[in-house]
């Protein structure tokens, strides 16, 4: 059923035409491939961000949640290495301003790595090759230089220096900076785990591949507490959950699959991180991310900020700083993984197309739509009564408008698992029809039924 | 029960306390008035998001949700009167660098309203009274000077000038510069609603009272669209719509009260506002805001955009642009009205007091405690089987250290509506005990009954 797209066009394109994702800011011409979810996107992200907050914080009793701010003090990106290292090197082309990564213009023009290259290195390579600019040709650039990824911002509050601030690039730093409330005050005992999910923000150059990078994005992300003797299992139990939830969420196990980051290359707080990378259109590429952090993160910022950010085993009264798994979970990447996952163009018996988004109920935007065969009453009334009976319980759409068959094709192309008729056999004996998407066949239910079938169906 | 708490200091101690709120990057000293929810606070504000989105998108269907961008290209708010118009008046101390706005200063120190005085003047006024600097009681100003409160911030994508970008200083516009989308893709008749639930950033150097005012926050704001004629209608049942949410959430009805803005204080973009404001413990403030933004906004982006936001009505064919009135709901406010709203200290019989959260179930962060009478088995096996029971349909807490009335007082403070108790005759008859969190009460209940009972009471 889910045969992998070779392109995001038709995905992209029902994304626009059906409110999932349209472009940000559009009628300004798009800006900076920023995102804006419409009316189904955004249930289908709620729907995603509340299920994970269902299972890894509700269903676990070695979890707690956290929601911290945006903005967190200045010294938290020293302390975490970000204000000093989290750079590209970029250039600007001085004929059309168009500006660019350094190392990959050398990558993509001369077909070689300019890893390990510094700033000089990588301006007289450019010089020396004569590079032009992808843009307009010229050969003319600007020495390269470092430019941090962070976006910044300005504190009005005092009229002093130094009043810099800078949107998170990442949720993980909040969790850190909030440890010792969260020891203080909770009853938690390693190890146990923090889970939020926020926004962060890059400020990228290279954004790109639909809402894969973007420059404002959605974590969802844990830090797992531990004593560093427990890494190898934590580590291997996080892996395994996040396999689980790629099965619960409907990802198609043939195209999710583990790339370990060679030692050489992990980043300067990890000791080992393996990805989970799906297989999208555009290649196989980082879905989700595991890490073991060590104690880097808790031990720089008790450096910096002179607190003691030490747990106190409450048996052994061993005080330690804790070591950290890190599982992190994209939003956007989930939910571009379930739209290519979900998404297929399927030959009908009358040699017509079907598009359909074969969506796991869990995540689907529409659980049910609910349709009168024809509107006039009294099928309308008894079809009103219907919906109002589900939409309680799940977030439901009524349509009478057009044939049945138009009908089940808007709710295939949303995703929407089950469709219900009422007809005129519903107004002789109570029974309606459920219509399975996937399947599209009907089974006809008692109105009594319904609620119990579905109840089942729609996990 | 709900008196009004004459302080927040209380509040503020509780709230820290047991995790609910805490200070922003406080291991660093705070940061400029943000905060982070933590544990209890993030189920707080996630039970208030999401019944606001399943009474406002879900329950309704003259409803749409949206999930727009913080990062909105600059025009938007060139035409939202942004740019210029929202902006703050402010000086600077030169002895000791601190800043303040000139009309504060102005009506603190000399006790008459700075309205209407333009920079001149009041940099004339506070000169020729040698006002003093509240800090450090210098006499030397700086000239007051205008700065927008829209954070802002720059994009590294090109290299030309002009790459700023601003941080939302309100949801409302990513839903007008979405407008055209939305009519485009969904099938959506006049009237209806388009709901966002988002942060929002306000450079203010006036923070205060915990939450109260915060630089950081977020919003859940619906931009309805209606015909001209009907605003006056559509006011009426957003204004009733807004106090029947009071009342779901449990805000006590005689601390919420209407304040019509005064026809020559209303923003310019409205021509009737309604706050309803709340009996905070440090005076009565807005909680919500009721406007009629009439055509002003969707005419303003088609304006500056070029693009023909007009809305086309399917059965006369008459174009027109549509009027809006907007509901806004803070969520951060909402959830201090709740905290002092749901606040007591009460005396007990044998003398002791409680303090306890009197949330309405529908908001408590935990819905269900489960004691087992002692720490030991089978007490212990027969506990966490009906917390397994009740985990996935509530979020609940498991406690079973300390004596059992300990542990009522800790789910006391955190406003959990409902405590059970696994005792010896549970294991005798499979019956337990019910207690409830307001009357103190215990009542005795079989196992098989406990799910039906708990979801007529946890609504």
């Amino acid at each position: 059923m889910q045969k992998l797209q070779d392109s995001l066009k038709p995905i992209v394109a029902l994304c626009k035409r059906r409110g999932f994702i349209y472009p940000g800011s559009e009628i300004y011409g798009g800006f900076a491939n920023t995102y804006s979810y419409g009316p189904y996107g955004a249930e289908l992200k709620k729907n995603i961000k509340d299920l994970w907050w269902r299972l890894f914080v509700h269903e676990r009793r070695d979890m707690v949640g956290l929601d911290g701010p945006i903005l967190l003090h200045p010294k938290t990106w020293q302390a975490s290495g970000h204000v000093e290292g989290f750079v590209d090197a970029l250039i600007d082309c001085k004929a059309c301003k168009s500006r660019f990564r350094a190392d990959h213009l050398i990558e993509e023009a001369l077909h070689k790595s300019a890893d390990g290259m510094n700033l000089k290195q990588m301006t007289e390579e450019i010089q020396k090759h004569k590079l032009k600019c992808p843009k307009c040709g010229a050969q003319d650039f600007t020495e390269a230089r470092v430019f941090n990824l962070m976006f910044h911002t300005h504190m009005s509050k005092t009229g002093a220096d130094g009043d810099i601030a800078y949107l998170r690039p990442e949720t993980a730093q909040a969790i850190f900076v909030d440890f010792k409330n969260i020891i203080d005050t909770m009853r938690v005992k390693i190890p146990f785990g923090v889970a939020q999910i926020g926004k962060a923000f890059r400020n990228e150059i290279t954004p790109g591949n639909f809402v894969f990078r973007v420059i404002e994005f959605e974590q969802m992300e844990i830090e797992y507490f531990i004593r560093e003797a427990d890494w190898q299992k934590t580590f291997d139990h996080w892996l395994a959950a996040m396999h689980s939830w790629c099965k619960k969420i409907g990802l198609s196990k043939n195209h999710v699959h583990e790339k370990e980051h060679p030692k050489e290359l992990l980043s300067h707080y990890s000791k080992r991180t393996v990805d989970l990378v799906y297989d999208f259109p555009f290649g196989t590429s980082e879905l989700y991310g595991l890490a073991y952090r060590t104690d880097f993160d808790l031990s720089r910022h008790a450096e910096c900020s002179g607190q003691s950010l030490f747990y106190t085993d409450p048996e052994t009264k061993e005080k330690f700083i804790p070591h950290v798994i890190e599982p992190t979970f994209g939003v956007e990447r989930t939910i571009l993984a379930l739209l290519c996952n979900a998404y297929d163009e399927e030959m009908l018996e009358n040699g017509e197309t079907r598009t359909v988004l074969h969506f796991a109920p869990c995540v689907a935007p529409v659980k049910v739509a609910v349709f009168p065969l024809m509107k006039k009453e009294p099928l309308s009334e008894k079809a009103q009564a219907v919906f109002a009976l589900l939409q309680r319980l799940w977030h439901c759409e009524y349509d009478d408008s057009g044939a049945i068959g138009k009908r089940y094709r808007r709710q295939d192309e949303l995703g929407t698992p089950y469709c219900i008729t009422i007809d005129f056999e519903t107004l002789e004996n109570d029974t309606l029809t459920l219509r399975d998407r996937d399947s599209m066949k009907q089974e006809r239910l008692a109105i009594g039924q319904l609620i119990e079938t579905l109840s089942k169906k729609l996990v």
